[in-house]
């Protein structure tokens, strides 16, 4: 009986003990993996937007307009990175960060929208997840209020990429996603600059004004994210050119040139004259830098804007940030709305091209 | 008097003889820039074709069906050959051989193209010039006879790279191509061949034949080529997947996706599932590799197609060609239609993976 009773407690003791040791074991597997995490997929989160590139200048800008943009930058960067303090995943404040812009008159995208030859606003979006490379994307849809939402849902409902016009129209629909009369995209500021771009062609002869665009802006809006989990994702969202014809697809909607996120490498979004951004393959191009060439974010980055896309003839910009959480933000136009957050700084802020970042 | 008629005398036979220098200069300053032209511009022409990559299996083919495909291909090459003989650019090469296959049902291109979800011919194709960079596309039209020669327009009559649907139908007419009836498109076994899939599709649940693609052959056609001068171009035309939703834009019309060309490297035309060929940014990875990894055409193309595509889920294949002249038509399919004719080769086809190239 004693030796049963021993027994008994030999057992109730190898539990308690067991149970004691699996509860530090615990603690210790749960520390070991935070730090390996941390080591290994880079802890630190990370969030980078654009507001589109172009000329401007300070000059041509009053202390109101200045304060409005800053303000609303900041207002997406903070919004994206509440998601990610959160816990929530890249594309989380991808989308956060760029429907702020989306629903601002300031940017070309969703409200503000710059107008077609036609005198329509036709938008184009696109996202791309770094893990596994998935990407959806619209173009030329004039009733979807969030195109970004609406590239979104092409990527995760539905077997495609790319989903252009009434067709992309009708999917969003479908799923659900919030559809809109196009005059609510109208700005008259927008609709006023097609009016001087239409006769300035005039003037100048027939599409001057597409051949050249010397004080265009390439509004454009976009975002890049680094989650807690290493993830990185990326989105661009536009109204396109100002004066674009009828049906034009610009690089914003297009997979490699104006959007792209590997989590090997880096998210990219750009902003710029499209048809040069396509033709260079810039939003990939700056991955395969990294991927094949060795170079550092920065070194593609500063290469592909200051030396290629310059003797190319393309001008523009984008932001970018590796799987580090380092960022770029190069442009060869006078500015760039742009703003970076992170676990270092609260929401910085820039526009024109001489502010020290 | 006889010191100015000396002086004249002088003057004219100055005259006289710098002509005469002159003349013997040009002559030798022709010759060596022809010499210098055959030593740096790779002399050789080369051109290779593909009509789709597949479920294309020798069991499933009539002797009738394989010789037609055979014959259609020969021709395909011989009428870009021609055109490369002749000392035309390369792209001209290009749109003949396209617009062969486009014209015949055999391809998933023009006439033969397969049907949308809605029962519609949507088509999209694009070209790349690889001295420029120039590129055209057009996507999702139903009206243009030779969309090949659409993405030939956009790139030298637009400001834009990409147009889409009407806005592309209207330039293209506009630019006096030839405007068709949809129905000109319109084959009886792709018509059936959606009823197929469509049924399938109700039979195991929603979509399902969008995902996964059991039986399907990627149609679509393209031609790469190097004419005499160097200049490398390529082309792909497509009618897009069986059952693809309306407003779906594929890899063929995506600059660096399905087309790609730049003389540093090589130029690509892809047939495959281009939702992963977006993705996977497959034409410009291969000019990629070479550019910064240093890899050959060969071995870019193998490692693309033979692990990276296969790794990601990505079936198809691509053609291309490198300044040298040197080819390759990888693809991990069953069968791809492919050929390719250059100065130490008749035209050579082959349809199946166990045919030696």
């Amino acid at each position: 009986m004693k030796k049963t009773y021993q027994y008994y407690l030999a057992i109730l003791f190898f539990f308690v003990f067991t149970a004691c040791d699996s509860t530090t074991k615990d603690a210790t597997e749960e520390k070991e993996i935070k730090t390996e995490e941390k080591e290994v997929k880079q802890g630190p989160i990370s969030l980078v937007i654009h507001g589109g590139a172009g000329t401007i200048k300070r000059e041509n800008m009053t202390d109101e307009q200045d304060a409005e943009y800053r303000a609303k930058l900041s207002e997406a960067l903070e919004a994206g990175y509440a998601k990610l303090e959160s816990g929530a995943p890249a594309m989380d404040a991808v989308i956060a960060a760029i429907q702020i812009m989306e629903e601002s008159p300031l940017f070309n995208a969703g409200v503000g929208a710059v107008f077609t030859n036609e005198g329509k606003n036709e938008l184009d979006a696109a996202v791309m997840e770094g893990k596994t490379r998935n990407a959806g994307a619209v173009a030329g849809v004039s009733t979807i209020k969030s195109p970004i939402l609406a590239a979104l849902s092409v990527m995760e409902n539905s077997p495609h990429v790319m989903m252009s016009g009434k067709g992309a129209e009708q999917f969003a629909a479908e799923q659900g996603l919030e559809i809109v009369d196009p005059a609510y995209f109208f700005t008259q500021n927008r609709y006023d600059a097609l009016q001087r771009v239409k006769q300035r062609e005039e003037e100048d002869g027939r599409s001057a004004a597409l051949f050249e665009f010397p004080d265009s802006k390439f509004g454009t809006v976009g975002c890049v994210a680094l989650d807690k989990d290493g993830n990185i994702a990326a989105g661009t969202s536009t109204g396109g050119m100002t004066n674009k014809r009828y049906g034009r697809i610009g690089d914003a909607p297009i997979i490699a040139a104006g959007t792209y996120a590997d989590n090997e490498t880096c998210g990219v979004s750009a902003t710029g004259h499209g048809e040069y951004f396509i033709r260079a393959v810039v939003a990939y191009d700056v991955a395969a830098k990294m991927k094949y060439a060795g170079m550092s974010l920065e070194e593609a980055s500063n290469k592909i804007v200051y030396e290629e896309l310059v003797d190319f003839g393309g001008s523009g910009g984008f932001i970018a940030l590796d799987r580090a959480g380092n960022i770029s933000m190069p442009f060869n136009t006078s500015g760039m709305y742009r703003g970076y957050m992170n676990e270092k700084s609260s929401p910085k802020v820039f526009i024109y091209k001489d502010e020290k970042e």
